[in-house]
């Protein structure tokens, strides 16, 4: 029943916000009006509010209505009643936080599996899997766990980034810090590029988004890259 | 009392395994033969005797022997003993856990701040701050806490990169990450390039290396460059 649409990224290079995706979340939330925006991820740091306001002059152009989930004096109750949800991006530790802080974790996956239409985007599909452990961001706060909702049974790496091969710098390739993953973690993982998407949708898990490949980890395996279209049903 | 000297990174671009520092270690050690070497941050996932054997490479072009921490049966009494320490680079995450595992924290700082001259390259450096939050590693096993030793009164973000105007991709840059940090904490961050490094000694703190720059966080101001060999005391 899951009805899921999990982005790497909100806004592609060049692109306005969620532009690219118009045509899908349009199928993705046709029987949806009001959209519930979980604002918590706070990207750069700015406010429940300001954020949901970005959110609605997105959605404003497929005549979608935002309500941002702050405004609520029951957000459990706010979970429950939604047509829709929609998880925006930013930072993973501060939205995992918010999700655990206000006990939302288990009714999320609880109406999510029952078909209310979700999307996500960054850091907002990064909690769609196992856990936060493929988070590329920074642990500003410290959080009671770093498990996630588990809508898919693995976990996604979003704004994939491959090695640049001229790069100068001594830091860690995205690569390697999945790698590293691996030596503590059995979880496979979704290196989504920015652009792409995964689509859940009739028990079916499908790559998506223009023709960018994903890129593939598996504990003691070697990457390899996956073509759009392709079915994640295999995890 | 403190001897410390925190490095961006254990390697710069062309150069071999510390090569950049040893005329640094050479006046770190100078009164220590062998040094205890700490290789819990597993870069790559590598073994804690491959890491110990690629330290000792590198410190064997200046003389001195390296043992690791993981061959004593107490790595407390380790410490305890220690003449000088050094905390190699990898996953911070990894690193932390591994001293709250066996209780190291209280002890490392207890004989790091009565002079045991002390080493950090990346991860290795990151501990040093107040706490793991500014790290850019991936959160790949969950920590009893992000506190780590607090040797000095900020945080030090290493391998800093300064933004690139000309790159496509949409994930947060390292600048805005750190201000994602300053909106839940106060603790100033020093972006450290690679090539520099922080000494300790004799109650003053001073940028090192080469003629770079580093780059400095605080909460609610505007970033700033600060010279090589400038004061950190102010903080």
């Amino acid at each position: 029943m899951t009805n899921c649409l999990l982005a790497s990224t909100s806004t592609v290079f060049g692109g306005s916000y969620l532009d690219y995706l118009f045509d899908s979340l349009r199928e993705l939330y046709k029987e949806t009006d009001e959209i519930l925006f979980i604002p918590y991820a706070r990207p750069t740091g700015i406010s429940h509010d300001t954020y949901t306001d970005i959110a609605q002059e997105g959605f404003r152009n497929i005549g979608k209505k935002i309500v941002g989930i702050h405004t609520f004096r029951d957000p459990i109750e706010a979970i429950k009643n939604s047509e829709g949800i929609f998880t925006g991006g930013g930072n993973s530790f501060v939205l995992i936080n918010a999700l655990y802080q206000f006990g939302l974790i288990p009714k999320m996956k609880e109406v999510i599996t029952n078909g209310v239409p979700y999307l996500g985007t960054s850091a907002g599909s990064n909690i769609a899997g196992l856990n936060i452990k493929t988070t590329n961001d920074m642990p500003i706060v410290y959080p009671p766990k770093f498990e996630a909702l588990g809508i898919i049974p693995f976990n996604i790496n979003p704004h994939y980034l491959d090695p640049n091969p001229s790069s100068k710098h001594k830091g860690e390739t995205r690569e390697t810090r999945i790698k590293e993953f691996h030596e503590f973690n059995t979880t496979p993982v979704i290196g989504l590029r920015e652009g792409s998407w995964i689509r859940i949708q009739n028990n079916e898990i499908t790559l998506k988004g223009g023709n960018l490949s994903a890129r593939i980890f598996e504990k003691d395996g070697k990457p390899y890259e996956l073509p759009v279209e392709s079915s994640l049903n295999f995890f």
